[in-house]
């Protein structure tokens, strides 16, 4: 998907919701568990139930690799059914991945290739070769994880190197990067009051904004200081969604608590 | 397995040798291509050329990954080989994981209890909340990137923060970490020089170093500025054995690249 395409739904559908699918089966709905593939008929329900109100998916990897095989194979059930029912919505696979060359290579393959993810997103710490090679696929985005919405955040991320935090070279580095063209950047709401400086590096580029809701981050300051004429922003939710309840009405309380984030949307993109 | 089990077998087999499983269908020999599973094939055979001179298997798991649900079958097969018919042998899972706590600890139940891995290798840019859930589990091991063999390791992970690089930062700041005794670290083989100070820092933790071999680290040099009195290192061929004849022979071949590797590394032992 381009970012054009990406804009356009945003602009379509008054919304810059990401849904997070961090399927745990100690959380969903009980009855659930007698389906066969339990995580898939959860995720269905939820996507089915919120698609409209929702710009991107994005399924946290490592609640499918926790269940193995079958964990894999609900994953690639769930991306074939976005891709083939709502082709439309942009989807992330929340992989925090990096590696050497060669290896960034075969995860770019995994994700962009056999599993079919518009994106993917990917930790810094071993720099330029370890991202380039996600960076290489067309109308693929590789999100790169800048300063996240974590405590541990402050452990590296916000340390200065000559004078200036961290996650900020990552960002100015990353910026030279082959086919730059092609990145976004993990910026947690929880720590929105950085986004003004984070917009000075990179003005124009999709942030990918976790931590509103369960994490506490609040959507008014990620606008305020992180909207670009396009929004540039992907405001993900997960657990204020998709287990607001467990009973068997989880789906529509799930588009419930989706419309009511949408419509906050809704009012910061009348701003623009 | 507990460090000291490990150390027993390094003493045993006169070898610290660990062989990477990195395997790419366009480089196993063509005939493995009819079997039911080639990867498994491949690895099974390679394996059992090899146990009796290799302390630990590192599968790569982004290798697996590429090829999907099938993949994620084959490294399920590889890893449960490895565990029934060598269980002395140490294996690692090299998947450079890491995210916000809840998510780290869906990783580990992945790699620590439905695939049985004894270690992860993990990225440290998310900091201590994203560490400390696979620390948490006993006799199993977290193997912290801190100063990785590539040329993007000069990118970030050498900058100096208050006179410090940030590879510094991560080993010191990680022994404060919980469970601090199950961390070791991956230290490249390129940057074998660099290992007199980090063995100031973490006198006594194993050191996985991949790059000997392909990458173009030095055996020797590692041995001089790494080795403890209980070893300490844990040094990864991958390419160098594996992919050293790609015909019938290939098993034998990677057998003897193994025993040429094992009788160097046996040399070194001698001099503890």
């Amino acid at each position: 998907m381009t970012t054009q395409q990406l804009i356009e739904q945003i602009k379509k559908k008054k919304s810059f919701l990401c849904v997070g699918l961090d399927v745990d089966l100690n959380k969903i709905p009980e009855f659930l568990l007698k389906e066969e593939d339990p995580i898939f008929s959860f995720n269905k329900a939820i996507i089915d139930a919120t698609h409209h109100l929702a710009v991107a998916y994005k399924p946290n990897i490592a609640f499918f690799e926790a269940y193995g095989i079958k964990g894999w194979q609900s994953l690639k059930k769930t991306i074939d059914y976005i891709n083939d029912k709502y082709p439309e919505v942009f989807t992330i696979a929340d992989a925090k991945r990096g590696d050497i060359g060669n290896t960034s290579k075969m995860y770019a393959k995994a994700f962009f290739e056999d599993l079919g993810f518009d994106s993917v997103t990917i930790a810094p710490y071993m720099g330029k070769d370890s991202v380039e090679p996600f960076l290489s696929f067309a109308d693929k985005h590789t999100i790169l994880l800048a300063l996240t919405s974590n405590e541990g955040a402050f452990d590296f991320q916000t340390k200065k190197i000559d004078g200036t935090e961290l996650y900020k070279h990552v960002l100015e580095t990353s910026k030279s990067y082959e086919n730059a063209q092609n990145l976004m950047y993990v910026v947690g709401a929880t720590k929105a009051e950085y986004l003004k400086e984070i917009r000075q590096i990179v003005p124009e580029s999709f942030l990918l904004v976790p931590g509103v809701g369960a994490q506490g981050g609040s959507l008014e300051d990620v606008c305020k200081y992180g909207m670009t004429k396009d929004c540039g922003l992907l405001v993900n939710s997960s657990r204020g969604i998709i287990y607001a309840s467990n009973k068997a009405d989880f789906a529509e309380v799930a588009g419930q608590k989706a419309q009511e984030l949408q419509r906050q949307m809704e009012s910061f993109l009348e701003n623009l």
